[in-house]
C-alpha cells in the first residue's frame, strides 16, 4: 500500500505496535529504530537473569531477531532517534557508530520508554548502575561474574530495587537497601509487612529505610561508598533503583502537547496533539480507573497493552478502517516477589486516595491461603482503601507467602467495576480447604469494612 | 428479651445464624437442634481427614462444644426435629435414645441441611458410604483403619468423588472411578483437562467414566462388587458421591413453599413463605447471579452466608432494627484439588449457558502460572464461555498446577460486574514474571474472544 510507519523505540510498547500493525495491515511497512542492540525483551525477568535463575539474555527475548524479520518488522539497532520533523513527516538521528541516518514517515508511533532516574549526586563511577535496558542487565551481570564484588548496596526500595536486594543477595553479595521512604514498596509499612521485613534481616540484608542518600565516593575510578545523611556504607557496587522518568525529550522538542506528570500526553487511542504520531509505553500517561486523573504508571502490561493499541490505530488508518480498541485505565497493579513472599498493591494507597480528593480510610485483616486445619497454611494479609461515604472500593494492598497474585486481581477488577466494599463482602469466590478458608481474605477484610464503615 | 429463636441444623448455615444472632442481639435466647453429635464442623475438609493430612476430626471443628456455649448458644445434639407446627410456633422430634422432646419459639431457622443421593440400586451392605455429615467422615476413616480394606470404588465424579478418589489412593487403596458423565466434574473434559487424566492414571487410579451402575453385590452383608453397564468391579468399599439433594421436608410438612429445585423458596433475606420462619444453607434455593434463575447450589460458602443473612434478619427482628443485609447471587464458584491440579469453575458451563436461553459460545487458551522464562512454569488452561451478542462473560473454568484459585475468582468478580470480554480484556491486573505472562491467562483468553466473536 506504500504506506509506511516509523516507531521510535524498539521495547515492549514499540514491538507491540509493530506487530499489532502487522497483523492489521500485513502489507505495512514498518521501520523501527532502537537505540540499545537489543528489542522485544523482557525487561522484568532482568533481577532473575542477574540472580542467575535464567541462564542467558537471550531467554530474556520475546522474539529472536530471526522471528523479527519473520514477521515483516524491520528493526534497526543501535539507531538512536534524535529528533522528529512533524512538519516534514521525517526522523533523524545518529546511529553509535556515529553514522547519520534520516527516514520519512507517514505514521509515527514514539514509544521512546523511560530513563531510570539519576539523582543530583550521580557520578560516572565503574561499579555504578542503573536497571533499565538490557543493556544495563548484561553490564550488570557482568560486573558481578568478572569483578566478585562482595558488597552492594541498593539505593531505592520500590519493586526493582527489591527484586534487585534478593537477587544479590542470592548471589552472596552482602547488601544494604537505602530506602528514603520508612516503607519498602512505598506503602508497605513494618507492621503491615512484618514477615517480609524480618525475611530480609534473616538474609543478612541490613535494611538502611527512612535515610536519604547524600553522596558517592569512589578510589580510583570506581565506588567504594555510599554516603546517606546516617552512615558511610562501604560498597564494591551500587545500584540505582530510585525511580523512573518518562523519556520525553523528542516529543517535547517536536511541540507535541506534555501532560501534568511529565510524560507525553495520549487520548484512549494514543494519539498525541498531532494528528499522525502516536505514543505508547513508558512515555505517556494513562487515565487511573479509580482517580480518573493521568498518572504515569511505567508499567509493563499497560507498556505492550498501549503499544498494541496504538499498533491498531495505525494499522486500521492503513486499511481504511477504523479501531474500536481504547485504553481503559490503569489501576497500577503491581506484584513483586521479595524472598518467600509476594507483595501485591491495586488502585490508591490511603495517602494517593486522600491527594485524589477521597474522604478515605483503610481496613486491614489477617486471612490465611489455606483453612486453618490445613497443613501448610500460611498468614495472607490485605488492606483495603475504601471512601467513607461512597463505601467505594479504591485500593489494596497484600502480602504473602501463597495466594496473592490471584485475590489481588480480583480487587484490580472489583475497581474497574467500581465495587463497594458490600459488594465484594457479597462476591461469590471459589474454596476448597487447600485455597483458602470459607470466607476469603478479601472477603472477610471488606466485611470488616462493611461492619466498621 | 424473652424472645427466643429455634435452629434446626447446627452444622455451617445453622451455626452461623446462631452466631449471627447473638452477635447482633446479645441477650436473644438460641436453641440449636442437630441430629448428630457434632455442630459446627468443616465438611470439605472430610477428605483431607481421611487421607490422614489432618490427624483428628477435632480439628475439623470451626468451635469446640465449650466455645459454642461461651457463645451462648444451646446446642441440642442428637435432637432429631420430625414436626414443625407453624400456627403454633412449636417444633416436635425425638432423640437418638427415643426420647421425644418439643420446643416453642418465636423466630426459626431451618437449617436442615442436604442428604447425600441414594440411587436406586441403594443397599445396606458393610462397607457401603455416602459423605455428608463428619459421622459420615469417621465412619468411613474407622472403617479402613480397621479393615485395611484393598480396593475402592468411588461412584460420582464430583468434586467429592474426585477428592475422595486422592484421599483413599493416598491411603493405599486401589481405586477405581465410575462416573456417569464421560467428563470429569461435569465439564472438564478429556482434552482441556488431559493432564488431571493422567496424572490420575499414574498414581492407579481406573478411570471408569460414561459407564452407569446398575447394582451393586455382597457377600455375608459386606459389599463385594459394583456392578455397571460395562463391567464388573471388585470392591471391599464403595463410596457413593453422587450428588446432594435439599433435606427439605419439613419445610414441605408444615406446608412452606418450595422453589422448582426442590429446595426450600426464599426471598434475597431467607425468609420463607411463612412469616417467623426463615431457611438457609443447603436446603435453599437462591438466585445464580448470571441466569437470574433460583437454583440449587449447595456450596459451603453459600451455606455460611446465608446462615449469617438468615441470623441478622432474626437478631434485628428480636431487637427492632432491620437488616440490610441480603443475599446478592451465586455462581457456583468451586474450586478442587485433585493431585498437583486445580481445577475450578465459576458462573455457568456452555451446556448450562444454553439451556438458561443464552446464545452461547465458548473460548479457550492455554497460558502459563509464570512468564515463560521463569523457573516452574506451568501450563494454566481456561475456557470461558460468552453470550455472543452481548458478548457478556457468563462463565469459565480452569484447571492447572498453580494459580488457579485468584484468577477463578477474578473472573467471578467480572461476572458479578456483568462485564463483557472487552472488558475483562483490558484489566489492570499484577504482573511479574514469578507469577504469569504480561499478559495473564485470563486477560488472553477473552482477548482470543474479543477477537473473534
Amino acid at each position: 500500500m506504500g504506506t509506511k510507519t516509523v516507531i521510535v523505540g524498539g521495547d515492549a510498547a514499540g514491538m507491540s505496535a509493530a506487530a499489532q500493525i502487522r497483523r492489521v495491515a500485513p502489507s505495512a511497512e514498518v521501520v523501527v529504530f532502537e537505540k540499545t542492540n537489543y528489542a522485544s525483551y523482557a525487561s522484568c525477568g532482568m533481577p532473575y537473569y542477574i540472580a542467575g535463575d535464567i541462564a542467558s539474555h537471550e531467554d530474556l527475548l520475546a522474539l529472536s531477531a530471526q522471528e523479527i524479520a519473520d514477521r515483516g518488522i524491520d528493526v534497526r539497532y543501535g539507531h538512536a532517534v534524535e529528533e522528529i520533523r512533524p512538519g516534514a513527516r521525517r526522523i533523524a538521528g545518529r546511529t553509535r557508530s556515529g553514522q547519520p541516518f534520516g527516514e520519512t514517515y507517514d505514521h509515527l508511533v514514539l514509544a521512546t520508554g523511560g530513563t531510570a532516574v539519576r539523582p543530583p549526586w550521580w557520578s560516572e563511577l565503574e561499579g555504578l548502575f542503573t536497571l533499565r535496558s538490557l543493556e544495563d542487565g548484561i553490564a550488570l551481570r557482568t560486573f558481578i561474574d568478572e569483578h566478585r564484588p562482595r558488597r552492594a548496596v541498593v539505593i531505592g526500595a520500590g519493586f526493582i530495587g527489591l527484586e534487585m536486594v534478593e537477587s544479590l543477595a542470592r548471589r552472596g553479595l552482602e547488601v544494604t537497601l537505602v530506602g528514603r521512604s520508612p516503607h519498602l514498596l512505598g506503602d508497605f509499612d513494618r507492621t503491615f509487612a512484618a514477615p517480609v521485613y524480618d525475611a530480609m534481616r534473616h538474609c543478612g540484608v541490613a535494611l538502611n529505610l527512612a535515610q536519604s542518600v547524600q553522596g558517592l565516593a569512589g578510589d580510583s575510578g570506581r565506588i567504594t561508598h555510599v554516603e546517606t545523611d546516617v552512615e558511610r556504607l562501604q560498597a564494591d557496587m551500587v545500584l540505582v533503583a530510585t525511580g523512573l522518568e518518562p523519556s520525553a525529550g523528542l516529543a517535547r522538542a517536536a511541540g507535541l502537547a506534555m501532560g501534568r506528570s511529565g510524560a507525553i500526553a495520549v487520548d484512549d487511542q494514543m494519539q498525541t496533539s498531532r494528528t499522525g504520531i502516536w505514543a505508547a509505553g513508558d512515555c505517556v500517561e494513562v487515565k487511573h480507573v479509580v482517580s480518573g486523573e493521568k498518572v504515569h504508571k511505567p508499567l509493563a502490561l499497560t507498556a505492550n497493552r498501549t503499544g498494541r493499541i496504538a499498533g491498531d490505530q495505525v494499522g486500521s488508518a492503513v486499511v481504511g478502517r477504523s479501531s474500536a480498541q481504547r485504553f481503559r485505565g490503569t489501576a497500577g497493579s503491581l506484584i513483586t516477589q521479595v524472598l518467600d513472599y509476594g507483595l501485591a498493591q491495586t488502585g490508591l494507597s490511603l495517602g494517593e486516595a486522600r491527594r485524589a480528593g477521597f474522604d478515605a480510610v483503610s481496613f486491614e485483616r489477617e486471612g490465611r491461603s489455606r483453612a486453618r486445619y490445613y497443613p501448610g497454611s500460611k498468614p495472607l494479609k490485605t488492606r483495603i482503601v475504601v471512601e467513607r461515604r461512597t463505601r467505594r472500593l479504591l485500593g489494596a494492598q497484600m502480602v504473602g507467602e501463597e495466594g496473592v497474585v490471584g485475590r489481588i486481581d480480583a480487587l484490580a477488577t472489583a475497581l474497574f467495576a467500581r465495587m463497594t466494599v458490600d459488594e465484594v463482602h457479597h462476591l461469590d469466590l471459589a474454596y476448597a480447604p487447600p485455597f483458602g478458608p470459607v470466607y476469603d481474605a478479601i472477603i472477610d477484610v471488606c466485611g470488616k469494612a462493611a461492619l466498621e464503615l
